[in-house]
């Protein structure tokens, strides 16, 4: 750790930098508290202020001191940078910087650089019909909700990957470095390239205190931190102080430093081709919470304590409080930094560095703007040839590996595509990827080492995490992904699908922000065929989740075969702003349609499959309809043992690929109109539903169609355990014998049969259990059943 | 790092090591190969051997080294030791280790030992009926479910708090170590009391290799892994090798280093008064992937490898395959382990503890026998006093607070009640804990600090990983807790919800686990009252992802005031094996219900609010139900409105604290009986649903009622922001006037008052909108209505 004693900036730089400072802190502060009298030109009353006191103060002087010292560095040394905002919640800060640069003007036009622009500032923060408390979609150069915290440096990664002229300077809280997803993503280190990604500069700011508490990393030796940085791969610089002339020339000298080596390490990369992995700089700020803040409110210790975390005092009718505020604001004096008209003054103003130059208006920022179509070869070329409806078998997986292999050739000069999981590539069976391309590493290799490369374009860390996080920041900067993942674990980032949902939705009311490509899932290795791992590795409850985020955001797909799943992957990788789930098994299943058929069906997303049923004279006795691979294959074989034991029913077969084509019209866009779901589902029979997921997200489902209370759903009723494929479905009444129970019970013609098919159905399933228990694998006709 | 050289074992020590060594790798071989000739007993043919080869050798002799040199401590220095093995696909490990020290026979006497149950053991790993393939409820000693990996030591942490003579001994494996949830969780160490918690041992071990990429701990320089190791607050002794006799050696000496530092802690803690932090030890174990397994497969390198790391070949009717597992498997000698019976040699068998002191039997492991009853004092002694219903204010969670501060002074003694928050239990404002107890805080202190001590019971990390992992094993260790957490972020730990479902679920099935007390948690900070931290806060679908859960382990409340919460809350901390979810705001709030009433209530989980409603004399016109604390304000509001202008409709108030009463009683223990339920909610009139939220729930769980189709539901629409807390119920349909609309349009006698009445409403709406934009807060009708 250096912490040197050099002097770079001269004391008129310092008098500007502090000038810069103030104006931002006074708009910080201003923000958190102001309704109106922005500049306080009239004595502060109760009225110019909000009824109701909102914002995080601690955070923000600390995140305007860095960004004042990153616009230095960029001014001087013009380098493309990126700024991400951990502590999130520090957007007051972000916004009146992103104000004094100009940007925010640029954006949002009616908050101007003048007095009315102000005015405008200082009231729409944290107010109805204004902007959050964090950096979101609405911050001008953020790729960053700071909303939930934990991602920044993720994010920032995921930003650098593939721009080798992006410096991406990542500001973590302490606060947040004590949460999972922070403490594993410092290792993204080991993933990047210094030849063809950018750089990441972690600024670690410990200002101490969380709401109510101290940060672990502040009150650790400072040699356990700095043994932790290192560790972590990382060379820190410290800067360390209160008083703002000091501060000002360590933090000059830091980023001089980190800048330096970072031009280094790339320069080496670049033109000598070396190998080993560099050492990256990092900062860590330790300043004081509340930095510039009230020292003391009500006799209390405030600055430099967790007091200073949200608002530092907010009742002002207190007495004394609204003095306090008045004096807190002037002591930045305004009058020295805002004009006549109320527009920040030219010699502060040329602080900012010019244009695209400026954090905020990093192209970057808004990636949908740079984003490149990806090149698709056609899907058939890949097809699984398929000459009657379930006669062989393939892995569908595996096939939309060999598709991905060569999308990822298409665009590897591109350079705009990754595949990403957590250490599951090859158990998923993607693993034809691995012949376009190896995968990200920038770790001690040896020689018997398999697809290991620093550029290589496959991410795998065993961090759902940072694999999510990677994504969302490759995503927000333009560029396209895919993530295969174990469905069980899938919901490890439940909570960072919400945000990335949120930032989706916001974003599309946001003038300026141009869609992004979607994020795709591949979620296999599912409930169904978790042979061996059991219970721990089965919950198909992800599709549930999904489902609850906007109409216009929220698709699932359940292909049943490959050439479905190649269908929906491609419709997947050219879409936009959406968060696409496919889920599909890995292992060898009946193929059914062929390619065209295929095609066809996906676009519709739902239909009859003719070829299986045998009403076309009229209506149906009963539709057996099924959502999802291994359901497909069981209704199928139900459908069958019918039409060989009861040949006079009609029975309709409806495959379901898009799930929310259920949903009613007016809650989805690709619901069905309610004539159309009526056609095919009838009015009155009943459908015997066989679904990959927990049955009553069908019912949620169709809640609002007319034949719903027809629907008996057989699904994931949480019976899991380490058995066969077929004791699975067994086990939770999703297998062909439950399945023909039910059409017995709800088709009244068939009563009559019932009791000795019943019968015959129990001895049958006493036989696979006794089957299973002592062969561990499936009856031989179970094993060997096809359709055909 | 220390890295002796020293020799303890003698000879004939490691020789007899070995044995067991050999008796536990041979045995995990065995259990992932064969079906049956379980000593080998026959020439090895392919009928012996499982149809479908599943399992996870690489990390299993690793795990049996470990164990079997945790157990020479054991019988040194009798030390009480818990182990968690946190590589959790190294069930062939586990399982072997506690057959061999004979407790997995005494808690499944059909695993004998002997040759029959030699048979049995071979047979029932990871087949169905059997054992999956991960440590789980099933094994004896274990208090981790494997299956998703990242919580090992966060569990192991857990464990020891209060328990002060415990030391958990916490395999972390290198692939696990990337998670987010496991690299936060070392900080453990700056909440743990040397005086009054025990310890954790943590076993780093680094065997290189994940299912198909090396581990990144693995892959940094030594300096780097031993400062990254010192900086998260250890002092790291490393163990690496592959020679069996050198390892034996060094691996004593580490032992011995470690646990006689642990005793020189905790002596030093105990009798000097210390209040510095201790630096733990920890061992790293670097040995190879698959270790004494295959070296080469078909020419491909294996040992030392990520080829070891499930079935090192799985397909047996190879050429040469049958043979190489013969002659892996006899290269353990069995003939030399297991006497004529089957029975493990005398010798040998001598290596294992004795009764409880085995890890296998270890007490804690089975926390739900040592579970003592909370004392809870009366809540009546809490009680808001209500004289009217919504006639004054209370903060719920506040009175709340009052409530747990003295659960937390009854047990202080007892030291079996912890209360968590990611940094939050302020905010949720649960502060009077804090008059009974402190923070829990071993690191750095000032004078100036608030409420830290290194024995304090409130545990508050900014990680809901770490918060969850303590609970779950403080819970599975026998003691109770109590989890505040803001809704929206609750999402972060979704999936270790489902880890601890799945092992209560499972646990129920095995007759020796006792029933734990049960994982409360209070989601408050939700999502009608996240004022000004807007959309990214506001997400209450953590409900929807536990209704999922199995019906006999998921419980979800709405208590609607402090009285009801107090009712649910002292329910909750009575109940065991459940997963209670209490859902109640922070805010100031009407308060509606004197403490008998809300018992009643409470007890019935639902009911009319007979105060509220006018259809005494028969069938209502429109029943209006809520769920909520909000919901219920705005369904009152709106009746009252109703009551107002159309005197003569009959409306039935119906409040719901239970939710899943909602659900059909087939599918959930707390439903209403059919006719309870349709004289409820009636037969055929209009349902106006207010729900906390997202709408679609309450559709999903009655889909089986006779009314379903005549609920309206109205609820979280996903329109969140930044804005007042009324403006966020008309932002989403929830409010007043929205529900009105609603019985207007559904209730066909109001059909004629409609047209004016909408004209009344939507201007009112209006009205309502510019002010809360001009003022940025609520219509002063609204902020000051009241009900009475």
């Amino acid at each position: 750790m250096s912490d040197s004693h050099s002097t770079p900036l001269s004391a008129s730089e310092i008098s500007l930098f502090d000038k810069w400072w103030h104006a931002a802190n006074y708009l910080s502060v201003a923000q958190i508290y102001l309704l109106d009298n922005p500049l306080l030109r009239e004595p502060l009353k109760l009225e110019h202020t909000k009824p109701r006191l909102l914002g995080h103060w601690g955070t923000t002087p600390g995140l305007n001191f860095i960004y004042l010292h990153l616009n230095r560095i960029i001014r001087e040394q013009n380098p493309n940078v990126l700024f991400i905002a951990g502590p999130g919640h520090g957007a007051p800060g972000v916004v009146a910087s992103t104000y004094l640069e100009g940007t925010y003007s640029e954006y949002f036009p009616e908050v101007s650089q003048d007095f009315q622009g102000l005015k405008k500032l200082v009231k729409q923060f944290s107010f109805p019909g204004g902007i959050p408390s964090h950096a979101a979609a609405t911050t001008p150069g953020s790729i960053h909700e700071g909303g939930e915290l934990g991602y920044s440096l993720s994010h920032a990664f995921g930003a650098v990957f593939d721009n080798p002229d992006l410096i991406t300077a990542c500001v973590v809280g302490d606060g947040e470095a004590e949460t999972g997803p922070l403490a594993t993503s410092w290792h993204g280190n080991k993933f990047l390239d210094p030849k063809t990604d950018g750089a990441v500069l972690p600024i670690l700011h410990l200002n101490g205190y969380k709401i109510a508490n101290p940060t672990i990393l502040a009150r650790i030796s400072p040699e356990e931190l700095t043994a932790l940085l290192k560790g972590y791969g990382y060379d820190p610089i410290l800067v360390e102080g209160h008083e703002p002339d000091l501060m000002h020339q360590k933090m000059a000298v830091a980023m001089d430093t980190a800048f330096a080596r970072i031009k280094d390490i790339q320069h080496k990369a670049r033109s000598e081709n070396t190998s080993e992995r560099p050492i990256w700089p990092m900062i860590i700020l330790r300043s004081p919470k509340g930095w510039t803040g009230p020292k003391t409110v009500d006799g209390l210790r405030t600055e430099g304590y967790w007091r200073s975390h949200q608002v530092p005092f907010s009742d002002l009718t207190k007495p004394g409080h609204l003095e306090l505020l008045s004096e807190w604001l002037l002591s930045y004096k305004p009058e020295e930094l805002f004009d006549e008209n109320g527009t920040l003054k030219k010699e502060i103003a040329a602080l900012a560095p010019k244009g695209d130059k400026r954090m905020s208006a990093n192209p970057h920022s808004n990636g949908g703007a740079l984003k490149r179509d990806l090149i698709l070869p056609d899907i058939s070329e890949y097809a699984f040839d398929v000459k009657n409806p379930g006669e062989e078998h393939g892995e569908s997986t595996r096939i939309l590996g060999t598709f991905l292999r060569d999308v990822m050739k298409a665009n590897l000069a591109g350079r705009n595509f990754r595949v990403l999981a957590p250490d599951e590539n090859n158990s998923n069976r993607l693993n034809a990827v691995l012949d376009a391309t190896n995968r990200a590493w920038d770790a001690i290799t040896y020689d018997y080492d398999d697809h290991l490369a620093p550029d290589g374009h496959v991410m795998e860390i065993l961090s759902e995490h940072t694999c999510q996080g990677w994504l969302e920041g490759y995503l927000l900067t333009g560029r396209h992904g895919f993530f295969s993942c174990y469905e069980a674990f899938i919901h490890i980032v439940d909570s960072m699908v919400n945000q990335h949902a949120k930032w989706l939705k916001t974003s599309k009311e946001v003038p300026w922000r141009r869609p992004i490509a979607s994020l795709n899932y591949l979620l296999t290795s599912h409930v169904w065929r978790q042979d061996h791992n059991g219970f721990s590795h089965q919950d198909p409850g992800f599709i549930d989740h999904v489902v609850n985020k906007k109409a216009d955001i929220a698709r699932v797909y359940l292909p049943p075969d490959a050439n479905t799943l190649l269908c929906v992957a491609d419709h997947c990788l050219r879409s936009w702003d959406r968060i696409n789930v496919i889920v599909a098994g890995k292992q060898p299943e009946p193929q059914w349609l062929d390619m065209d058929t295929a095609i066809a069906h996906c676009e519709q997303g739902i239909g009859i499959w003719e070829w299986a049923s045998n009403d076309k004279d009229g209506e149906p006795d009963v539709v057996m309809a099924c959502a999802g691979d291994v359901p497909t294959i069981e209704t199928l074989a139900a459908v069958k043992l019918l039409r060989q034991h009861v040949p006079e029913l009609k029975i309709r077969v409806i495959n379901v690929v898009d799930l929310l084509t259920l949903e009613s019209k007016q809650q989805h866009p690709h619901g069905l109109e309610d004539a159309v779901f009526d056609s095919l589902f009838t009015l009155d029979k009943p459908v015997i539903f066989a679904f990959h997921g927990y049955p009553q997200l069908i019912h949620k489902l169709i809640y609002k169609r007319k034949n719903c209370s027809n629907f008996h759903v057989h699904g994931f009723r949480e019976e899991g355990t380490t058995t066969t494929p077929f004791d699975m479905a067994v086990r939770n009444n999703l297998d062909r014998f439950h399945q023909v129970l039910n059409v017995i019970k709800h088709v009244p013609s068939l009563a009559v049969r019932a009791a000795y098919a019943t019968q015959a159905i129990n001895d049958k399933l006493i036989e696979h259990k006794r089957y299973v228990a002592q062969y561990g694998q499936d009856l031989p006709e179970i094993l060997n059943w096809t359709w055909s």
